[in-house]
């Protein structure tokens, strides 16, 4: 069962992602940690700025739904990742920018000095901070089962998959939003750095 | 007679379109197919983000308004033409964006290795899916007339006419919606793409 | 007196600039036609996107307000020039936009066959429309003597003024406001194309 | 005692800098003279595009919370020093703008001939004025003490943190955020500008 708070946040954060322009179509899709057996996920084929607390369903840590008819997003296996090797972890957000889109397709993406590293509970902003770009595949469990050791060796500040998009996290549904706005900041910054020099 | 609520989804749309600046001034069209019979599609010279359910007017598939003193938009027969040709087409939206603007001025436009090209209906990113640009033509029967054929050998995933905007298609309106952000979000990212190298 | 109508008709209009960015602080202004003796136009001080209907004054043709106390814009007489010049105008905006900034501060600005063009009455795409481009001057009153000649020989769609902004008119508030988002919409096209070249 | 209409003034700035994308996670800090002894300033650890009344504490002019378990922002110092130093600045606003970031990143900042410079209380827009880029340091009492001498010598109309964001100060709240709205205009013309060239 998901709880209708969890659903109604994650559905306001579809809304706040929305407006941004950062679920494109049916793109994008949005979880929340239930408890130890369950997570709350978007349904896949809705627009994730025009959720319904019906289109928040409930599925095991191994991705398959509680009411078998329920069609979870197509990239389920990477947020129940998250959760199974990251216990403080409480939500997840995967969104698409042109930022993340467009820098992931051109390689490494590093942040240099940025003050709002800071966000991701660094005590400085004298920092290079990678941002992890792995290359996109369709078969989502095979991708899953590659990223692994990468995550668990180096837990990163959110990673990208290149030419799809980025996967923020955090302890809540509101702190990981706040989470995937620095990030999405952090990646027009370089863009646009990228542009002057 | 135009169905209220298929009124209504238009003016909806045309809102959500405005809130993303891609109906300038009086620019830009929305239509749905009624029945086998009728086209609904918005008047001419008004303003496509501020619609009220009598500037949603009801054509012929030869364009022809049924009430005659309405006069429908001036690029209706490319509305028309699309649902002619394609039974599964349910909605098609006109929009003005700069990307799409600037990008059909320069040339051909292909996106290459997209995740979000899946939103329209290809079961991989890995591909080179082309954007028909087609040149601008103020007599609109005549440049129906001179795309027909293409539309009908290589059915595209849309299109842009040169320094004008984007033709976008779906089942139904908010289907249209989605394959029209879809559109855009690849549009602006091949303008970002283009900038940086 | 301002009719209570034409107040609220440009309160709504300073909104929709400011959702585009358009009025940052105190700039820009906005007018009507109210007779032929008196126009209303927006008082200085006042953030054009938060307008009372108080913060709308009615001014001769000769810029002085009818309640002496009153402080209409300091852009004034270039609003009071268009009405006498020219019947057919019921309306004058001006925003602070950053492609109309940058651009006009760059030199001339040529719109060459864009679609959007017919909004201002041009039969066809395939033109290429000057913007004039006006050098800025902080007497307003001798800004306004000098450009009368030019204007009248050559109306034109509306002008910028360098690195000031855009003023744009129509037959209405409403009509006004679609023409200057056609006239923004091409200085972002422009601002665009440049980058790319 | 935060008087709850000056709270209520810096919770609707906060959202008018979250709908500009300027207070992206818990980033920024907005405060306000409350009187000789007193400043109301923004909680740390909340997003300023969501604040309550109850996220809006007092502060004394040494940073000190007057309710000791109340945490203020990491940057208050930086608030207070400004009040202390200016009698006339009665609200302080500080956003991170992707503009203010990138640009302070690569060096001085100069606006030449801006019109909108006269929102600062200029005469003219023909002039060149330097925009302070002071280097970021996370010890913050350090920051202030390195500053004030330049502050005092040469009051600026703002300044940037490198790598970090802009602060804008005016006489009343409202006034404030027009001095960040035109500050962050200016800033976004620059960074198009030096694009172009």
């Amino acid at each position: 069962m998901v709880p209708s708070d969890l659903a109604n946040s994650l559905a306001e954060i579809g809304r706040r992602m929305d407006s941004r322009a950062w679920v494109p179509g049916s793109a994008g899709n949005l979880s929340a940690r239930i408890d130890a057996e369950s997570i709350a996920i978007t349904r896949s084929g809705v627009h994730k700025g025009r959720l319904s607390t019906a289109d928040i369903i409930e599925v095991s840590y191994e991705g398959e739904p509680a009411i078998a008819s329920q069609k979870p997003s197509a990239e389920t296996l990477l947020h129940c990742q998250l959760y199974r090797l990251f216990p403080q972890i409480g939500a997840v957000l995967h969104g698409h920018s042109v930022a993340a889109t467009v820098l992931s397709m051109q390689g490494a993406i590093t942040f240099s000095n940025y003050e709002i590293l800071k966000a991701f509970g660094f005590a400085t902003h004298e920092l290079d901070v990678v941002l992890p770009v792995y290359e996109n595949d369709q078969d989502i469990a095979r991708l899953a089962k590659w990223i692994e050791p990468l995550l668990v060796r180096d837990p990163p500040i959110g990673y990208v998959i290149a030419g799809h998009g980025v996967y923020a996290w955090g302890t809540s549904v509101e702190h990981a939003f706040w989470r995937l706005e620095a990030l999405e900041f952090l990646l027009s910054c370089e863009l646009e750095r990228r542009r002057l020099k």
